[in-house]
This record gives structure tokens, C-alpha cells and sequence, in this order.
């Protein structure tokens, strides 16, 4: 994080949320305290605050996601936000240069909060270096979803007490995933035990230097997990140089009740969605008794709450 | 109705409203009443009222349609509702699982009412089993549309004084057509005679059996109508069995002047919309002194309101 | 302007805002004025106004304008207004007809304010007097872009501290530009003398009956400019006579710092927006000292704003 968007006194002293990476361990501490009052406010017939009162959010969605816009756009009206969705077609943007001029566009209409997805990585923190107002990263290529990470990890603390000393493996297409990559440096830094599991043509080189190890089989890498994290299959992402068969990835790594008997007995599961059910998921396992699938999507309006609450505190003469 | 979602002592003691078929007159009365306040307010400068301030509305359509998603996000909004708007491609969605994650996905963001468009009959019931929140039916592929049933009451009785003992003729496909069977329902529900008036192979079978009178010729299905109720023709979803040609439609049972003179003299005439002008109606009617065409659009804002106000008395903890 | 239209003892008489054409310079400036608090309001933590409480303003684009809607949407939620979108393709429109049918049915649903884009010139006056609400015009063929030209009016006489006595250079496609036009119009009215900069084949014949000298090359026309006014080339609403190069363009009439050296020596530039970088302006241009293309952005809202509060005054009952 830039000192410059550090503020000394407050929970939280970033004027922006562009990724897990920099976050000290107490700072996610205190998004997800404010995420749990948010979660019960969600759970009330009034579900309105006015902390976010006359602010205006811009949701700047340049790859389409119903799932991840839908929850801020929720979150930002709960808190009284006027909240705009602006989606850019991914095929009319030229990179870069098209980029800051939306970014200025959008700034010059003094939003305060910008919540941006992108294909590319760095594309967001790119942006937030040009504008005035906070800015949060809903995901920017490969690179890092921080709000993906952080209500997985309030939905793992509701269910198991506690995050440190639990076993996580992350199981999937963890090259493509920046869902995968925020997970590792959350949990990490919050004293988790991450291990990931994938094809190796499915794991980014150097995946070690992150502190966690790597399984190419469920049997080995599920042993002993607390919480069995599936990936989305990102096929689209794929160049052609491993592209399993549906068939053959659900064969080995596919999660069903039998390679679920590897982890521990009160293991639980949980995926981002949205699932290719099938493919890296068995429904009987997604729609199963242990599965957190729907409270990670309840968790998802929550988390985003706190951040936007968390950053209103930065707003320029806040 | 499932008696699950009864509840005793309300006027509308309905959870979910998805469908006609099951209200009892006096539960139909009761909603248009309550819509009848909703015309005041939205006649007046300051059409704001607070009843669903802090509860979230969201928008679920599997089909496009601006008219009646427009109708439903401004009924919302004026109520105090958060409204959010989600239009699923349907190429993108395959069926029955999907629907279900969607609506389940959906759920977990904690909404208090889940207003839905879906191509097929029965989706929107089979996703009201899913969630814990209150869900309208806008229209479910050849099965039901209430609310625009309620609207079209509604207009009808504004300008008739009454419903009971009129005689109301629904023209054109009738096969293809939720607005007719909704119709069918909620006026013979509340005393009205109702009569079709079709190609016979626009008219399904069994007909008869929801006690109706079939007509295959305008002059004699018009004779002594009330109301003349135009159907939009649906040749998107007609097979290639019988696909007339618009000139051939409109010589026959397009609704002209010299076929208008067939009804009673003082017969007003109807149209769901979007109109086909040329094909099922002809301008001079559409736009004639006799048209209601305009009104019902007015009418199913109002109508939206007080489906929405009835239903919100059943929310969680309300 | 109708007469009809014109309500006296208001600073602004008329229930439309429907181009620049008609207005009186105390009228322009009444709304110059109103801006000016909006800005002030825009730059505050709290920017919400309830001025257009409990009323419902649609944003109905008939052509695509990401910057425009968003402008209009951000303004209408800055003065409480219920705001709702519709962007018609204009692909499944039909002329004339379709357009009325969608305008009457928008008004029986009640809204107090239809900001309405076309691509037909005259379009917007169409509708505006099949409707009881009031129309504002956000761009209709090659006509008028009324907003435009006042935000443009604001970003300058806060620059330059007056409009009257300035020379501004339009340059670039002033054949196809409704934003040329509605700028001759206003700054003409306002004192400012105004002139355009153009290949021949893209001046439209009688541009001189406007009351601007037309130039054809940038060195005679931009000659002492204290506003330098670039325009997007509309290489899509060209239809084959003359469409040139993109590098014999810029060559010729794309403003760089070279060209800029022949107006005057503090001219400003500016420019609507989208921009195509290195065909009508050099982005060393575009983000340098002199350009207030950002600013106009944050005028655009403000203007809006403006426009929005000076209609009201004008809504039934109000």
C-alpha cells in the first residue's frame, strides 16, 4: 500500500481496497468485525443505513459479472448510497489509453467510491492512481479479488470459530484464479495452513514462493482439510495448451463425496460460484450439508458493506 | 395456493403472488383496492411513500421485456424499495439447474422480493420453492401473468363502474397467451362473461373447460361485448403449424372499426401491448375515443404497487 | 418555443428543454447560474438534494451514450429523483410510430421529467408533444444537443470569466454535429464570435446564415481563438462521400501544439468527448495544461442538475 493512502487513527488507513496483499493482519481483522454487523442488519426487515447518504458509487464492470456487481450494487444501496452500474463491453475498449480516459470520465463526475472489474491484471490499481476517489478492485485479471477473499474468510470464521491453525486446500484451476490468490494471502496472513491442489499445467510456476504447497492429487492434498475450497473451471481463460475433458477433470479432480472422505471429517466446502456443476463439483456435494455456498453469497453483501463503510471514512472532507 | 403460504387475517393472506388461478374474489378485490390508492399517489407531484424503505426488490428477467420490467422497478421505487434489475440472456442459461443456482444465489443476498419473467410455464413457482422471500410471477412462458389480469380488472371496472355481468371478448392468440388465461381466471373469478375469439388453431384445446365460450368469427364472438380485448400476435412462438400472414390475420381478426361495430355500442377496447398496429388493430381503433389501451399502462404501475404492498405485510418479521 | 410552453414570473419559462434555438440570453444565464450552485453542491461530501423527491425521471436513449445517461442519471439521483433507464436498440424500432406508442406508453406510467435521445433530428420535439411530462432533449440527430452547449457555456465563462467578446473556433465535423450547432447557437447568443473550422465537405451548406464565418484551414481559422473547440469525428454517420484518412485528417485538422500556436496565446481547449486520440486531437493536447476537457465532464452534471431543478418549477401541481 502507498503511505499516501494511508491514514494514521483509523481501522482501516487505505483510501483504497486493490488487493489482500499489504493488509495487515489487524486491518482484515477489522473489515470483517464491521462485515458481522453488517450481516445482521442484512438479516432485518429495515435494512437501510444512512452512512453512505448523497455519496454516489459508480460499479465500472468492464468484464461482465452479474453475481459480483449484483452484491455491490445491494450493498451500496443498503447504505444509502446512489449507486450508477456502468458496463463497458470488454470489445469496444481499446487497453490503456481507453482505460484512464473512463477512468478520468467517470472521476470528473465526482463519484466517491468506484468499484472497477478488468481483464487485466494491474488495470485497476492503474486507474486508482488517476483518480480522486476510492477506489475498489472487483476483481482485475488474474491478479487479486480481495472481497472475494474476505467474505470467504468471515464465512470460514462464522462456521469454524477461528482461521488460524485450520487447514485449507484450495482445489482447482489456481493459475487463472485471482480468486485463489487473495485466499492464500488472507488466509496465510491470518495463520491458516493453505495448500492448493490442481494439474500441474494448472499451477502458476512458483507457486511455492507463496508459502503454500502444492498437490497435483485430491487424495494427497485433501488430507486433514478443514475447508475444502473448489475453483471455478475457466475454460475461457485457457490458451489451448491444457484444456482437459470435462470427463477427465470431474474424474480426478472433480469433488464428490468420495475424494471428500479424504479431508477431515468435519470438513467443510465452499466454492465463489458460479459452479459448472459436474465439472469441478458434484451437486450432491454443492447442494450437500456441508456445503457454504449460499452463506458465502450472503457473507458477499456483507463483506462489501464494510469495505464501502471502511473507505467512506477516507472520503474527501469526511 | 399452498397453505403454507396463507396467513390468516390479512386482506391478502398470500406469500407469493404466482398466479390467478386459486385468489378468491374477495382477495382479487382487495388488491384493487389497494391499487386504487396507488393511482392517487402517482397522480400527485410527490409519489414517494416509505411502506418498503429498507426492503430490497429485485428484478429477475429470463425474458426481455421493458414494459413490464419498467412497470415493477418504478412500482418499487415509489414504494421506498431498493430495486435491482437482472436480465439473464436466456442463451445463457440452461435450464432448470441454473434457474435454481440463480434463484438460490439470489436468496442468500437476502432480498424481500423476487419479482420474475421466465420462457417457461411453471419456473417462476418452482423457484418460489427455493427462496425464503416473497416472489411475483411477471409472467411464466404460457402459464399465468396476474398482474397484468389485475390491471386489466382494474381498468375495466374504472370505466364500467363494475365487472360482474359484463361481457368481455379476448381475440386473437389465445394459445400462446398468459394475458389470456390470467384473464379467463380473475374475470370469470369476479363474475364477468368471457368469451375467446380465435383461429381455431390459435385456440387450445380444452378451452371449453375453463368455461368460456370459443368463437372462430369476429362477428359472432363480438356480438354484445363489453370489452373487446385484443391479443399481441406471438409469432415467435408459434411452430410453423399456423403461421398466417399479417394481411390474412388482420382481414379476419384484426380489430378494425366495421368489426368494433359487431360489439355492444358503448364497447371499449383493450391491448396488453406492445401493439402489432396493422396486425391485430388497427391504428384508428388503437388510438379512437374507445381505447384503454393508455390507462392500462397507468393502471399497472398503481397495480404493481398494491401486489407489491400486499405481499410486503408477509415479509420476514414484518 | 411554444407559448404554451412559457409560464411567466419564472426564470426559466418553458416546461421543455428542447435545444438552444428560441431561448432568450436571460434564460441561458438563469440556467448558468443554477449550475454554478450545482457544482458547489457536487464537490461537497454530501451531494444529495431533495428537490425531486417522490418524482420519477426516465432516461429513454434511442442511441447508445454511456457518458450522457450516466450525466443525466447522476443528476436526476443528486435531486432525489427516482431515475429509471431504457435504451431502445434502435435496431427494433421502427420510426415514427413506434417511437409515439413508446412515448404514451412511458407517460401513462407518470414520470415527472423523460430525458430522451434519438437519432432522428426533430424526434425529441415529436414526442415532447404527445406527453404531459416534461422532455428534455440529450441529443437528436444532427439537431440540437442542448446540454452540451451549456456546459460548454459554464466551462468557459468560469475559465475566462465572460462569454461575450470571446473568439471560439469550432473545429472538425460540423456537418453531422448536433454539438456545433447547439454551440453556435448559445455562444452567438451570448456575445461570443464564433467561428468553424472544417474540410469543406464536412461544413454544411448555409453554415455563413448562422452568423459564423466558416474556415477551411486550421492556421486562418483558429487565427486569435480564446477557445479552442475540437469535435469527434463521426466517421459512422458519414455516408461514403467524404471520408478521409485517419492520418490525412490529423495532418490536417487534428489540433497539436503546433496548430494550437495559432490561436490565441492563452487559449484554452476543449472538446465533448469521446475522444478519438490522434485523429482530431494529439493526446499531448487532450491531457495538457490548457485542455478543460475533464472539466466539462464535471459541468455536465452540474448543467444537468440545473436543468432538471429549472423544469420542475414547471410539473403539474408543482
Amino acid at each position: 500500500m502507498d503511505p499516501a493512502n494511508a491514514a494514521s487513527g483509523l481501522p482501516f488507513p487505505h483510501r483504497h481496497l486493490l488487493g489482500i496483499e499489504g493488509l495487515r493482519p489487524e486491518e482484515i481483522e477489522a473489515l470483517l468485525a464491521m462485515a458481522e454487523d453488517a450481516v445482521a442488519l442484512n438479516r432485518q426487515v429495515e435494512k437501510k443505513r444512512s452512512i453512505l447518504r448523497g455519496r454516489t458509487q459508480i460499479n465500472l464492470f468492464f468484464e461482465a459479472s452479474t453475481r459480483t456487481q449484483s452484491s455491490f450494487e445491494l450493498a451500496g444501496k443498503r447504505l444509502g448510497a446512489d449507486v450508477m452500474n456502468m458496463s463497458v463491453a470488454s470489445s469496444s475498449v481499446k487497453k490503456g489509453e481507453t482505460l484512464i480516459d473512463t477512468a478520468q470520465t467517470l472521476n470528473a463526475m465526482r463519484p466517491d467510491i468506484l468499484v472497477v472489474r478488468h481483464h487485466a491484471a494491474g488495470a485497476v490499481a492503474l486507474l486508482a492512481r488517476k483518480v480522486g476517489c476510492s477506489v475498489v478492485n472487483a476483481g482485475d485479471g488474474a491478479h487479486e479479488h480481495p472481497t472475494q477473499a474476505l467474505l470467504d474468510a468471515l464465512t470460514i470464521r462464522r462456521n469454524k470459530g477461528r482461521i488460524a491453525g485450520l487447514r485449507v486446500a484450495i482445489c482447482g484451476d489456481i493459475l487463472h484464479s485471482r480468486v485463489a490468490r487473495s485466499n492464500i494471502l488472507l488466509l496465510s496472513a491470518l495463520g491458516a495452513e493453505v495448500r492448493v491442489v490442481a494439474p500441474s499445467t494448472l499451477l502458476p510456476s512458483g507457486i511455492d514462493r507463496m508459502g503454500v504447497r502444492a498437490f497435483t492429487r485430491m487424495k494427497e492434498g485433501l488430507e486433514g482439510a478443514d475447508i475444502v475450497m473448489m475453483l471455478r473451471l475457466q475454460r475461457e481463460r485457457m490458451d489451448g495448451s491444457f484444456v482437459p475433458s470435462v470427463r477427465e477433470y470431474f474424474h480426478y479432480w472433480g469433488l464428490d463425496e468420495e475424494k471428500l472422505a479424504y479431508a477431515a471429517p468435519d470438513a467443510l466446502v465452499m466454492h465463489p460460484g458460479p459452479m459448472n456443476r459436474g465439472v469441478e463439483i458434484d451437486p450432491a456435494v454443492a447442494d450437500g450439508p456441508r456445503s457454504l455456498i449460499g452463506e458465502q453469497v450472503e457473507m458477499g453483501v456483507a463483506v462489501r458493506m464494510a469495505v464501502l463503510e471502511a473507505l467512506s471514512a477516507h472520503l474527501p472532507n469526511a
